[in-house]
Parts: structure tokens; C-alpha cells; sequence
């Protein structure tokens, strides 16, 4: 096994099986050093629920801390804070009470219940790599119904359960039809029990439902962006892929507000040489993969414009540096362009993240443009605009069409029903209104279909004027678009653990130790500190080290066992701890590097501040390896 | 109305008029800035739920980094990070399903729900203050009301909302006796609707139950802290006091594990010099208030021992220095220790760190030594062990009581009921073994009541032998005490708010100006940079700088709007920003302190960095003072 996890490791294609045993070894060292913990363990835990343990709290904490300075200060956001307990009335405008569900199939004599794709997929996958007696055709058929699994509705599904005879896995039972279950908790907001509510299952609406004052805050000027940082909910059916699918988990969420007719950026220009591997929609066909496109092509040449626009384009850029910046490795990250029939019907344009793990290519940030349909949702049922303006320098001249119904000729002739037939006729789009126009003009008279009477009334030239007139426009009012990134901080992070996990092996080849090779920024302790041996000046510089460090901000540990030096490195290596200080003398020590198992030579007063100068980005540990003397320990670092 | 407001906050006693009015002049700016917004707004809101808007958010997020600096990064603390969703079961163990309740009475007509405790407070205040007529003796009744509201029983509440009349106050109709409420968000875990889970009301219990991983974490010694940052739950059934009572609120606790035995602080004498308002127990009655007192004299002093051990007193001492750091005054803050009849009857003792608000004395921070019930309560319904070891360095003779049922003549004796007579003689605690052996001794048979059997049996000589024997004890094992200081975020903000505010008048004293007297910790902006006038060089100027400052990761604000350069000062006075960088050449600029209107030059190359160094508290505004060149602008700022 352990030569297939090197196989595996060193990006060898060694199958499903070093999949596996790669991620048992990581998952094992995670739990281990409690970077999680299955929550409420004591009591049996509950399934898709995790504690972030010590070290996973520090990373995670980091994560978001970079995740702040490189979007939110660098430009500029509105950041807010919401309640995760939401009113079902903000969930009713956003679609989630009606739409955000899964589909279920329940075990009719247990009750147990499943998600009805997730049976179907094990269905067809187990049938495909273990009955060797299938026909071609019936390969070919649950190769098609893989591919299209995401799209099938719950007659489809339920048509597929009957077809292939599938069954309740832990009884064997007959299944239900599938219906679709509302993944919201719910619960009740205040003692009456008459107001429901959910915990919120994104944090976007949050943001929605303040735009307003947002809009306001900046001065009444688009573009700006808002971000929210915070808890959501979905309370899965049947949580599986450990971490990467949970029912509590940090989101980070980014909504830009964008003039619709001018979706170009400002700092463009600051990500369009990027290069790094897209996969568009017309190219997502069975043998291709993504390739290494340049993201200035991708937005602006006018044969092969393969993303919308140049904002959606920015903000692909962006989160490319930020997540190679933690240490996804740029090879197993892709941006995949959504299928039209994946994207909602009114979003413009879609890209996920996917970041490649031993699960398969995960969704990590999905990074979509919405038009304006959650502005126009929230606005139509709170009934509170949500615009914004653009004030001309000059007033423009416009052709608006004026539709005046003739109050008069219209009561005389429809009675009791003409304030329906008025209404109807100021609501008419352009078009038929110009349509009508013309009839009339020609005819004298036309049809006109009244909805709210279920019925066509006569309508003639004495009830109705319409004309086109010019007329001075100060402003412009529109509802923004937005262009939504959102990342699953979760899910980053498990696949920071496997990106970041290697085992190398002890100088005699007996053992074989667990590495994570974080960068300093996300390293959970960015530093330790050794006394060589136990000795009592040693522990004094080492305490002196230590306080220095917690003065400048700089997480540590301090380890004064007579444990060997060796041991602790690799205690610590197996925590992602980047630097380690060994006090072997009062007056100098040396500083190891995690991957390299280099050392310098620095001395007592310099230490703490060569750390944080690393730790914070100011210097590189290659600034460092030529600034200060190199120490050889041959024996120490076993 | 301004010069009462002058008066209360240059700190004159003007009553309760006074304090509504400063109260308001706060919250107005708070919301018009948008600090906070009252959650999901253009749906009406919802009562005690609030988003905080950019500056609140930042205000929060430098509020919580200090936080991790000041206590988990310089305790060396294990954090850690647990979902808000528990299952019951969790919640039951803790006490919460049975107790987190408060006493309802509802409108028995309109079903409108109701605090007991408010009602009954609010008559007798009203009463109070505004009946003339009411007797001396009255007077006296009610106030007693008043002083044990906290304590009263839902009989005794029923018996004065009777005694009293008191209605609805919505719709004066009759009021139902009052009942418990529950303050928990209740949902269900899980698509089969059987697995009831909470919204957490506390974070804390996330630690408890991984208690024994992080105790292995830790090396398996004690003792050592466990901090979590994260929301917390309480369905209130009405809420008042604005961000004070709320039903979603970030806490940030604390759960420091200690031998029941030794809970003296290696660190309390960094503390113990320290001096500030504390209220012991035996003070708090009418007419008396919080006096000075040193940490030491009230931890030590063998006559006037207040608090109770010096782990408490350190974390007492440890929020005092946290609080006052961020820029509570110390002189509105006090310590108040909780009366017997306040503490949960497990609680060893327990300190409230109090400030005072336009609200009264508001509680923010308990500090509390909650002895060993916590993990008792957990270990015993999880049935896993919750305990601590300490090593001794030699083993130890101890007497051990030794209880040696006799199987055979107890199955001959009791047949069926043998295994339930064995655990119960097994299960004796040490008194009642000692007087079982000395009345074998003597009378050769004893009557003993196996309350399984619910019934008295007879037991000789023969069925059991009882002893005490030395015994070699390498170790001893015992479940720690937990010593607990948790803050509610949200209501410590809100009192810096009320804290950190003050108005000052326009050179021509035609204005009042509002302004936040952050630190440069808590300040949500850490400057603003401003051309003095619209010209394209200072603008460019302006940019560099703000690219410096996004570089070294200080917030800050760019205004190249025309306004005037004082109204500009004025707008970014009123968010608390510190100092505001002015682009009046191209070689230097000026840097301006917000509170004293005090102003330095400083070269362009330098401001950004000035400016980070005070930000992060590494020179001072008078450092800066005393080495730059001052810079006086009449007219500016206005």
C-alpha cells in the first residue's frame, strides 16, 4: 500500500484503489492530530456534522483571514454580517421554500429514506465496473443516465428505480416514488409558533435584502461589491464524502452590483494574462478535458469569446490566485463552464471552480452571473424598489410610447368591467401596443384579449390614443445585475489537506512520516520551538523566543519534552508547522524548514522577527537561506 | 435637547430623560451609518435580529481578532469551532431541554405571548414613578417586587400579576397563568423528521463533549483552555433593549480546565496589581455601590477573601485589560460577583463583568468556576469517561474501602433478585459500607433497602465482607473543574458604541458634529486619504498611498469627491476613523488625529507605514507627535 500511495502522491494514475488509500491516510492524520472531529462524538456523533479541532480552527481561521485581504480590502467590499435565522418570507422571494429541494425515495416498510439520484448512481456504477454480463447497450444506457443524473425529474428518476428493479440498500424493502424533500431546517421564530422560519441555507440574501442601503452607503454609485462571511444550512438526506458534504459549513460570499449594460472591469487588465485550465461548455464531451486557456482570450477575442464578460472574467481570475495562493495545486484546478441546462434560467453565465481529490472533481466556488433576478425577486414581494440610477451629465432625448385609454368611451362601453379593460390596455408591452396602434389606424376596431376577464373585448379608435413622443430623460433607472463568486470554505480547505499531504520517509527507510506542506499564511502554527536537549538556559531562550513570538502575533508551540529532536519535527511536520527554532546554544539557533529540512543559523534576538517576516510574507524563506549562515545537522532531524 | 445631551455625556447625572436622549443621538448614528440595520428591513424586520453593516462589521472583526490575540494566542488556547445544530440529546445532558426556559403569560384572547417578569417590572416601575397616590408601604412592596424579579417562581409571578391586575398591555384582556417557555430554536436533523436537534444557546457544550480529545491533545495535562468564537441561539419571547437582547448573537467563550484541587495561576501575578470597580456578594444591598479594590487584596487577603481562587481571579483581572483595551471606560465598568441565590447550585462562584449603558448596568461577561458539573453531566449520559489523571512521581499508600459480596450465599439467599442485591451492596458509598460493617460485626445481620427491588432485605455475616485496605496508587483520577469566562460580542460593541460616542460643536457652534472615539484596535476604518482639492496629481498621489495601505492590510477609505476637505473630516469622524491622510503637494502630506484635530507632516513615502504603526499599536499618535513636523490648518476643518 505504501508504494501505491507514493505512486498516488507523485500524481501516478494509479486507479481507485490509491484513491482510496490516499485519502485513508490523510482522513486517518486529520482526525488524529484533530485537524476534525466528528461532532458530538461521545454521543455516537450525527452525520454530516464536524467539529474544526485545534489546528483545523487555525487554518480555517487563516483561510478566511486571507480570503478578507485578498477580496474584501483589496477591493474595497461592503462587508456585512446577517442572522443565519431568516423569515420565511425572504426564502419565499429568493425560490428556496419552493425550489430548494432534493429529491427522496423512502423505505415504505422502514421508513428510512435516500436520495433517489444517489441509488440510481450507485445502481448504474456498481452494475458497470462489476456485472461483466451486461449487453453494450445496456452500458451505453447507464452511461447515459450517469451523464444526465443532475436533470432527471422525479418521474424520470422514479421511472428508472422501477425499470432496474432497485431497492432499499439496508433492507432490500420496494422504494416510494421520489419526491422532493425541502433541505432547509426549520424552525419558529418567537413563542407564538404561528412564524416559521429556516436557518438560512447561502448568505447571498442577506446581502440582497439590503441593497438598498448598501447602494446608498457608497454613494449611490455601482459597481460595489458587498461579502459575507457566515454559517449555512442544508439538512442533506443522506450526507456522504466525509467533509465535503456536511450540513453545516462556512460559506464566503461575494454579490458585485453591476450596471447591466456595462459589465467591463477596471483591473481587468491585472488578471488577463493568466493561463490556467478552463473547460467550456461546448468542449465538455465524453474524452475531452479542460486545457490551459489564457484568460484574456477567454473574455475578449471576438471568435472565441468563451466567458460573458469581463467583471465574471475578473473574478475567475481572482479566484485563481487565491486559491493557488493557499496551495491548490494549479494542475488539479479547473474552471468548468455549467451546461446551459445546469445554470437557472436566468442566470447569464456560470463557472465553477473544481478542485481535482480523491472524490473526483469537487465544486469548491461557484462564480455565476444572476442578471438581476434575486434584485427583481425581493423587490417584487417586499415592494421596495431596489434600483439604482444613472445620472446623465445631459438630459437625453427618448421615444416613449404613451398609451391614453379614454376613460369616458371605455365606462360607457364595458360598464362594470372597464377598469379591468383599462388596465389591460396601459399594461400592453411595446409591441402590441404598436400592433394595435396600426389595427386601429387601418381597421377602426380590434380584438383585445382581457386576462383578468378570461375574455377578448371590441376595442375601437374612440377608446383608446397610442403614440411614440420624445421626451428629456434626466436618469437612467435600472435594476443592477450581479455577479455572485461563492465559496464553499469547507470544501477549499479538505482539498488544501490533500493537495498539501505528502509521506516521506525516515533516513533508514523503516518508517514513513505524514508531511502537509502548507504555506506559511495557512499554516495552523506557523512555528515551534525546541530546546535541543532539556537543559535549563536552553528552556529560559526558549521561553524568552516564545514571548517575543506572542508579541508579534505569531502563533507557536513551545515543546520542553526530552522527547528526540527528530520526533518532534515530525510531530510537528505532520501539523503543516513550517518553521521550527532549536535553542542549541544561548547565543544563536537554528531555524529548520518543513519541506527542505534546511537550517539556518540566527542568532537569539533575530529569531522571532526572521519567523514573522516569513510567516507574513514580508521575506521568503529563500530571502533567508541566502541572508543567513546554513547549519548542517546530519543526526538531528530523524 | 443638546445641551442636555452635553451634559450626560460630559457626565452630569441628568437622569432618565437625559440618558433616552443620548441613547437615541447614538443609535441614530449607528443606523444612518449603517453599523447596524435591523435584519431582513423591507419585509417589516424581524424583533431581535440585526445584521451589522460594514463599519459594525468591522468593528466586530477587530474586536474578535483582538480577542484571539489577547486571550487564545497568549494562553496558548486550544480553539476550536463546533456546528450550531446539536441534537437533543446533547442538550438534554447539559440541562437546556429541561431549564433554558423563561416564564410566559399569554393574552387569552388575542394569543399574543408575553415575559412575566417584564409585565410585572414594567407596572411596578410605572407605578413608581408616575402614581402619586400610592401609599409609602405600597411604594415599598413594589420596590421589593423589583429587587427579586430574577428570583420569583412562576407561582409567585402568577400570584402578582393577579394580585396587581395586571392585563395585556396591547389589548387589556386577561392574562393566562404564567408557564415556561423554552428559548431554544427547536428543528429536526435528518429527512425522517424523528431526530430532534437545537440551535445551540451556548457554545460551550461543543467543548465539553470533546473534552477527552483535547485533554490528549494537550499531552494529557492539565490545565489548559478551550476557546470557541461562534453564533449562538435564544428564541427571546420579546425581545427589548435594542442590540442588547437579541435572538442571534456571536459568543466568544472560554472553557479553562483545572485540578478541583490546585487552581492557583502561575500568572496571576502579571494581574494582581491591578485595581478596578469590583461589587462582592456581601455589599450589594440598597444605598451600596462598586468600590476599588486590588485583584490581589481580593484573591489573597486571608480576612477579606473575595473571589473565590486565583485561576478566576486571573481571568477576572484578564477581561478587565481586554475590556478596557478596546475603550470601555473603566469607569462605567464593574465586576459584580453573583448573589448565592443567582448561581446555579453547582457553581463555585461567578462574576459578571458589568458596564454601564444608557440601559443601566448591562452584564457582558461572566466569569464563572463552574466545578466538575459539566463534564459529570456529560460522561454520565454518553456513559464515556470524562476525567483527568495526574501522575504521582512515586506511588502512594491509600486506604481503599474494599466491598466483597459473597455470590454464592447471596444467590442461595435471594435467588431472582441476586443480581440486583450484588449492585446495590457494590454501589454502597463509603458511610454506609463503614456502618454496614460495624453492624455485621455486632448484630451479624442487617436490614438494607435495595431501592431496584424497592424493598428492604436482610443481610448477614456471611453474604458480604467489607474492608479497608492500603493500597499503591500510581495515579489519581478526577474529573476537572471548568473555570468559564464567556462574552456576548455583540452587547460588548454595543456598550463601546455608547462608550466611545461624543458630539462637538462647529468652529461657529452652529453644528453639533458626531463622533466615535475608537482606538486605532477597534476603528472599522483605519484612515482615509483625501486630496485636499480635485486635482489630478493629488489624486494620483491619494491612489499610491492607498495601494501601500492595502499592501500592509490597513483599512482605509479614498474620497476624491470635491466636498470640503471639514465636512469630509466630519463624515469619517462620525464612523470613528482615527486619522485621515491630506493630499496638499506632491512631496508630503499632512496626517490628522481625529480627536484632537491635531495634524503632522509627514513625506509621501512614509504616511502608509506612519500610519499601519500606530494602527497596530507599535508607535503611538504622541510618538508620531514628538518626531514629525506639526502642520496647522485654520480653516480646513470645519
Amino acid at each position: 500500500i505504501e508504494k501505491d500511495l507514493q505512486a498516488t502522491i507523485s500524481g501516478d494514475d494509479g486507479g481507485s484503489v490509491n484513491k482510496e488509500a490516499l485519502r485513508q491516510a490523510v482522513v486517518n492524520t486529520l482526525e488524529r492530530r484533530l485537524f476534525y472531529i466528528p461532532a458530538f462524538k461521545i454521543y455516537g456523533g450525527v452525520a454530516g456534522l464536524y467539529d474544526y479541532g485545534p489546528p483545523g480552527c487555525a487554518v480555517k481561521s487563516n483561510v478566511l483571514g486571507f480570503w478578507r485581504q485578498h477580496f474584501v480590502l483589496e477591493e474595497n467590499m461592503l462587508e456585512v454580517d446577517c442572522p443565519c435565522v431568516t423569515p420565511e418570507v425572504v426564502l419565499k422571494a429568493s425560490g428556496h421554500v419552493e425550489k430548494f429541494t432534493d429529491l427522496m425515495v423512502k423505505d415504505e416498510a422502514s421508513g428510512m429514506c435516500y436520495r433517489a439520484d444517489h441509488l440510481l448512481k450507485d445502481y448504474c456504477k456498481d452494475k458497470l465496473e462489476k456485472d461483466l454480463r451486461i449487453t453494450s447497450e445496456m452500458a451505453m444506457e447507464l452511461k447515459e443516465v450517469l451523464s444526465k443524473l443532475d436533470v432527471l425529474s422525479a418521474e424520470e428518476l422514479g421511472a428508472c428505480i422501477k425499470k432496474y428493479g432497485i431497492t432499499a440498500p439496508d433492507t432490500k424493502n420496494p422504494l416510494s416514488d421520489p419526491y422532493p424533500f425541502n433541505l432547509m431546517f426549520q424552525t419558529s421564530i418567537g413563542p407564538s409558533g404561528v412564524s416559521t422560519g429556516y436557518m438560512r441555507p447561502e448568505t447571498a440574501q442577506g446581502i440582497f435584502v439590503n441593497f438598498r442601503d448598501l447602494y446608498y452607503y457608497n454613494g449611490n454609485k455601482l459597481p460595489f461589491a458587498a461579502a459575507q462571511i457566515g454559517q449555512a444550512f442544508r439538512n442533506e438526506i443522506s450526507p456522504r464524502q466525509g467533509l465535503l458534504r456536511v450540513r453545516e459549513f462556512t460559506l464566503a460570499e461575494i454579490e458585485h452590483f453591476v450596471d447591466p449594460e456595462d459589465k467591463s472591469h477596471p483591473k481587468f487588465s491585472d488578471v488577463a494574462h493568466l493561463e490556467f485550465l478552463m473547460f467550456p461548455r461546448d468542449e465538455q464531451k465524453p474524452g475531452q478535458s479542460a486545457r490551459i486557456i489564457s484568460l484574456g482570450e477567454a473574455v475578449s477575442s471576438k471568435d472565441s469569446k468563451i466567458v460573458d464578460n469581463e467583471t465574471l472574467g475578473y473574478f475567475i481570475g481572482r479566484v485563481y490566485l487565491f486559491l493557488t495562493h493557499l496551495g491548490i495545486d494549479k494542475n488539479r484546478l479547473r474552471f468548468r463552464q455549467h451546461l446551459a441546462n445546469e445554470m437557472a434560467h436566468y442566470a447569464q453565465d456560470c463557472w465553477d471552480a473544481e478542485i481535482e481529490t480523491s472524490y473526483g472533481w469537487i465544486e469548491c466556488v461557484g462564480i455565476a452571473d444572476r442578471s438581476a433576478y434575486d434584485l427583481k425577486a425581493h423587490s417584487e414581494k417586499s415592494r421596495v424598489d431596489l434600483e439604482a440610477q444613472e445620472k446623465y451629465s445631459e438630459p437625453r432625448e427618448v421615444e416613449k410610447l404613451v398609451i391614453s385609454p379614454v376613460k369616458k368611451a371605455i365606462g360607457l362601453a364595458f360598464k362594470g368591467d372597464q377598469k379591468k379593460v383599462l388596465e389591460a390596455l396601459e399594461a400592453m408591452k411595446e409591441e402590441e401596443a404598436l400592433k394595435m396602434k396600426t389595427d386601429l389606424e387601418s381597421k377602426g376596431e380590434v380584438e383585445f384579449y382581457v386576462c383578468t376577464l378570461e375574455k377578448k373585448v371590441s376595442i375601437n379608435s374612440s377608446m383608446v390614443t397610442i403614440s411614440k413622443e420624445k421626451k428629456k430623460e434626466h436618469q437612467r433607472v435600472f435594476t443592477p445585475s450581479v455577479i455572485e463568486p461563492s465559496f464553499g470554505i469547507g470544501r477549499i480547505i479538505y482539498c488544501l489537506y490533500e493537495h498539501s499531504y505528502y509521506m516521506r520517509p525516515s533516513k533508514d527507510g523503516n518508517e514513513q512520516f505524514n508531511v502537509f506542506r502548507f504555506p506559511p499564511l495557512v499554516a495552523p502554527i506557523k512555528c515551534t520551538v525546541f530546546p535541543l536537549v532539556q537543559k535549563q538556559e536552553y528552556e529560559e531562550v526558549s521561553k524568552v523566543i516564545s514571548k517575543s513570538l506572542t508579541a508579534s502575533g505569531i502563533s507557536h508551540k513551545i515543546d520542553i519534552t526530552g522527547t528526540s529532536i527528530g520526533k518532534r519535527y515530525a510531530r510537528t511536520d505532520e501539523l503543516g508547522v513550517p518553521f521550527a527554532i532549536t535553542v542549541d546554544s544561548v547565543s544563536s539557533v537554528t531555524i529548520r524548514e518543513r519541506d527542505s529540512k534546511d537550517q539556518i543559523r540566527v542568532d537569539v534576538s533575530e529569531a522571532a522577527s526572521v519567523v514573522k517576516d516569513i510567516a507574513e510574507g514580508v521575506r521568503t524563506w529563500a530571502d533567508v537561506w541566502s541572508a543567513f549562515p546554513h547549519h548542517s545537522s546530519g543526526s538531528a532531524d530523524e
